[in-house]
């Protein structure tokens, strides 16, 4: 089997973190005989700072044709954030119709949660965030600009199809975890979105009489991944809460060094996505001291996604070995390693 | 001095709790020679199950006269969330222009925060809350109703009057106790409404050189405040974001037993309105477990906004006592005092 994969490593440490990842999906492929072709693309804000776009404008056509995309990071200083995240990554995430974006957190053995007295099976959840509408919207614009009077509109849209398959994935995620799901609402503040949400989730719960359902308004469910995070197993959000839910859960786990995601497309017919969750931290970039275990992670998730699902569980298993022996570790774990020193232990470890 | 102060315990343990930080102001107000007139209103769901509506439609009117509000909490089942929430406690912030949601959080002494190894001066921060418009919006409404292309919108509403008294206020408050701002924005996903907001920051940050401003992406902010919470002084934040946040805040240090909030118009033309952070928690309302805290610092708050700034501090010290010597606790501090007994104790403590 052949693999045809797009790296696209962007800016910042989304360069220094994808080439590990890269090295160890190919030792994957490797010991599991399977082959991947890597194409690599510069698209990033660099590229934004020369030719005045993030990716040419048959970016979406040149990726169509890949199995898979491993995406490092995208945003500089000097680049204004909406500009390099709406010419690059949301463009892709819709294109693709990535409506899930998949967010797994869990306590890796060797680590330390930030939360006081909790142990790791206190601490593994996913995070199901919806990833192509909602509060992401370039609907609005502004009135009056210049006056006192000035003021911006902002829209957000949810769709029936967009909410309803966002949270079929969320309880067939459940169902096949025995889990349970929880809905992020805020029916009580926004009134029109949020009640439609929780009208859907209510409609799907009952599809799934199996699965044990709640929903929990947004500003409680952060207090509750502090205090109670055990309680939460699968957790189903539109695009804001879910960015924001699932920061959080990395925070109170690993913390964001170590939490990959899947912008995927559950269909299989468009290529799908897998990033960290973290960002380019341009601050730390080129020194060789970014964590590569979230985007090492990530690229397991793609293998995942391949069907490569062996493969996958022994890149998780390796970084769980790595870490618990602690032989390797950046400086955001207590250690001294660089980034390649951690993500070659990875490696050999895997081989 | 005599001020006038409605009451309004609302649903749940809104009761049960405004009656203990009424019996603590009515202390101080002996003790500090000042005197309150209280007038009590039966406004809640209760009232709406049996009226069909939440207050008399002349209750704005009725409320305007008062120097200050004690608002316990809204909310019961069966009363959908956005009726009993839009039909009394968002009008009222709206209709007294209380713009400011002040919320103040810091681990109070003989409580134990929910993050491993941090202390006490770790963990204080003000979470200053947009409160009048932004996220929180009655425009918008669903097209296409029951058609599998049906969809919703969801207007948010940004003025510039609006974003800037927020921020104005955020930066007034940091100088005064020598501290610094942290905005949070989500530019990089909300392309109307943040990127104003940052703009908006940054003209008024100009303006107040000695006070250090930062701003942080909300999702980001959510991690640092379990990460490092020592990096964080007074958040400004929209309506929204600042919903999440002050609940996360108050989750990492004593937990929303114990967090206060302020409604206010800085004018103080119109008056303001203290509740607790905390709902109105049905499911033990009653019972006479509820932890009083909150609702009591809130009554605080509310003798600081009339300028009772001595009985104040009293009280706020008086609960710090109480909490030190571990002699009355609720349930959720680990203790067996009812909702009484710890508010008659601060009572005691105060007078
Ligand atoms: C009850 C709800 C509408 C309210 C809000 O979101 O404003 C509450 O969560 C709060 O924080 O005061
Ligand atoms: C960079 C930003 C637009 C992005 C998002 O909010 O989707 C990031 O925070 C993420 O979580 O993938």
């Amino acid at each position: 089997m052949n693999y045809r994969i797009a790296s696209i490593p962007g800016d910042g440490i989304g360069v220094d973190v994808t080439i590990e990842a890269r090295k160890v999906l190919d030792t994957a492929a490797a010991k599991y005989g399977f082959s991947l072709s890597w194409q690599e693309f510069d698209w990033s804000c660099e590229r934004y700072a020369k030719s005045g776009s993030m990716m040419p404008d048959d970016g979406v056509e040149q990726l169509s044709e890949f199995d898979g995309i491993l995406l490092g990071a995208v945003g500089f200083p000097g680049v204004p954030d909406h500009v390099s995240l709406w010419g690059l990554l949301i463009p892709l995430r819709r294109a693709f119709q990535q409506y899930v974006n998949l967010r797994p957190v869990r306590l890796l053995p060797g680590t330390t949660s930030a939360l006081a007295g909790r142990t790791a099976d206190e601490l593994e959840m996913v995070i199901v965030r919806e990833n192509s509408e909602g509060e992401y919207s370039a609907i609005g614009g502004r009135h009056n600009a210049g006056r006192p009077d000035e003021f911006v509109l902002q829209e957000s849209v949810f769709t029936r199809v967009g909410v309803e398959r966002i949270i079929r994935y969320a309880f067939e995620l459940a169902r096949s975890r025995s889990g349970h799901v929880t809905s992020a609402t805020k029916s009580n503040g926004l009134i029109h979105s949020m009640p439609y949400w929780d009208e859907i989730f209510a409609e799907v719960a009952a599809r799934y009489p199996d699965v044990p359902a709640q929903q929990c308004h947004v500003d409680a469910l952060a207090a509750r991944m502090v205090q109670a995070p055990d309680r939460i197993d699968v957790v189903v959000a539109s695009n804001l809460f879910g960015d924001v839910l699932s920061d959080l859960a990395a925070a109170v786990t690993g913390g964001l060094g170590m939490a990959p995601s899947g912008n995927i497309n559950p269909s299989g017919e468009l290529p799908s996505m897998f990033e960290a969750v973290h960002g380019s931290a341009p601050d730390i970039a080129g020194q060789g001291i970014a964590n590569p275990v979230a985007q090492i992670l990530a690229a397991a998730m793609l293998l995942e996604h391949l069907g490569e699902t062996v493969a996958a569980q022994a890149i998780r298993t390796s970084v769980d070995e790595v870490l618990t022996a602690g032989s390797a570790r950046t400086p955001d774990l207590g250690g001294t390693a660089t980034t390649t020193a951690l993500g070659t232990v990875v490696a050999e470890t895997l081989r």
